[in-house]
């Protein structure tokens, strides 16, 4: 059996662009009877950002419940936060001291912020080894990680290894996963969807809103009557990822013969949105208006997570000899 | 009351400037009725450097022992081995969010690293914070300090201020207290005494190995017959830090009267330390041949600090939103 590790971002509810290209394809992961996926809410990382009591904890109860409502299993799999498992932090201590100075100054993700330093906590040059003790703390086998992320998991292979080099068999070396298929969403400006691009659309939105999220999308001008190139849209883009194949070969058709406009195909995704993810729409709310559910979830996972966790670090602790 | 915290460095046995300069009088202070006392052996701060899970296990008995040969009261304050109240990584990491990067590559025991990066560790660089967390992590009152270890308090103090203009009420500042009438122990060299100069005196040894370290004190030429100025002589300096004032007195006579060599004053300063610390060479010895001795006052030791701890510990994760 393998384990998977993956840790999710609690910066706020995931958008359309995290839903297709990262928790749809991990849940289905994880349903795999041959795999054991650990999925951790990583609000100790988010610290490093996020210094607001009531945002960090808003952020917790909405990534969990996007993770429910597309159906992750969690009687299966390990569903915990991040912080429930605060023994993370001793093994951070033990790998960090294996942690060549250099290979953190000269990371992508630390030189990024380097025009920047006054701004730099210690936790963001260190978070590497934190990401590090997450995967290690757990005999994770596999990692999946984007193109971004890739250096990350260099760093925790190197620390790992050199400190079995001289306390053999402690960590388990885990081997990445890169998704070859990669998805990019649109936003609605046509770039890349990101939250720091303010270009998302948050599928769980009541109505009215996520009906404005998407009549704001960046089209071009060419009139109703004219007809339209799909290829060059982010309408149809978005369209095309979400709705069945005979209702995009449908609307392609409508683009290229005109008389049909961006609003109405605007309204069109609208419409397949509320339909295509009706009773996700329902569960996540189900969820955040009773937050006692996912806490039961949570707690639930980080007593299976800890068992793992602390037979990990005893070892670690033996072989170390603390 | 004021809670009083030291660490102690537990890189090998206390060397008698260890014990001149800070051991006894840091008994002294724990000793009044004021004050409650935490020491703690910094063996997680050894691990920065120290890889050899033997070494460090000895490391930590034989600085134990030394304490307890010395008179520290187990009961009255609170001693205990930093690892086994591992939390304290936990608040490390809070800390490190909340410690601006230049603060750590500004400081002065970084800077003093700066010409041969590659061999320092994360540990090294991030140590200040886990320093800041032993002292947080107790709401210690006062913190005796050396010159040395100054800018590691105002490290300290400045964490723990951001912290709390942040998070109100979290954590308590600590006050530094620098004993001015700093002693400087000479080593056999001259030089200040030193485990890094390799030219220490451990009054543990056995007889005969102790009186060879003596025997190693270097002297001038000035011949046996000939008068000889104790102020310019190490054996003569020592022997004034050990020996009761009418002593001292004697020894300064004959130094000056001539007639009496640097061998004699030696063998002299041999036979005043094995006097003067029987009773503490011979507990030292009890306690090494006894060790689970040690580990039974380590272990009630680590309860006390690790309730301690969990309270604050608990605030601050309350505050956080953890």
């Amino acid at each position: 059996m393998a384990r998977i590790l993956t840790g999710i971002q609690s910066t706020g509810t995931p958008h359309l662009g995290n839903i297709l290209g990262a928790i749809i394809p991990a849940i289905e992961l994880s349903s795999d009877p041959k795999n054991q996926s650990l999925f951790f809410i990583a609000d100790l990382h988010s610290f490093t950002t996020i210094k607001d009591k009531e945002l960090l904890r808003k952020n917790t109860y909405s990534t969990a419940a996007c993770w429910l409502a597309f159906g992750f299993d969690t009687d299966k799999n390990i569903f915990y936060r991040q912080s429930d498992v605060s023994i993370v932090c001793e093994l951070t201590w033990y790998l960090s001291c294996f942690t060549p100075y250099p290979m953190l100054s000269n990371s992508h993700s630390f030189k990024d912020k380097s025009d920047k330093l006054s701004e730099v906590n210690t936790g963001l040059f260190t978070y590497p080894v934190l990401m590090a003790a997450d995967i290690l703390l757990y005999d994770a086998n596999i990692v999946p990680v984007g193109k971004d992320q890739k250096q990350h998991l260099e760093i925790t292979r190197d620390i790992a290894n050199s400190f079995n080099h001289k306390f053999p068999n402690s960590l388990t070396i885990p081997q990445e996963k890169i998704d070859k298929k990669v998805m990019t969403i649109p936003g609605t400006d046509g770039q890349k969807m990101s939250k720091s691009y303010n270009n998302f659309i948050d599928i769980f939105l009541p109505e009215k809103k996520l009906k404005k999220q998407i009549m704001s999308i960046i089209t071009d001008s060419i009139s109703v009557d004219d007809p339209k190139d799909p290829e060059n849209c982010t309408v149809f883009k978005l369209f095309e990822l979400i709705a069945d194949k005979s209702d995009v070969l449908e609307l392609e058709k409508k683009y290229r013969h005109g008389g049909y406009g961006y609003g109405h195909a605007k309204k069109d995704l609208f419409e397949v949105m509320l339909e295509k993810y009706k009773s996700q729409r329902e569960l996540y709310n189900h969820y955040i208006n009773n937050q006692s559910l996912i806490e039961q979830k949570l707690i639930k996972g980080a007593e299976k997570a800890n068992e793992i966790a602390t037979t990990v670090l005893d070892r670690v602790r033996k072989n170390i000899g603390y």
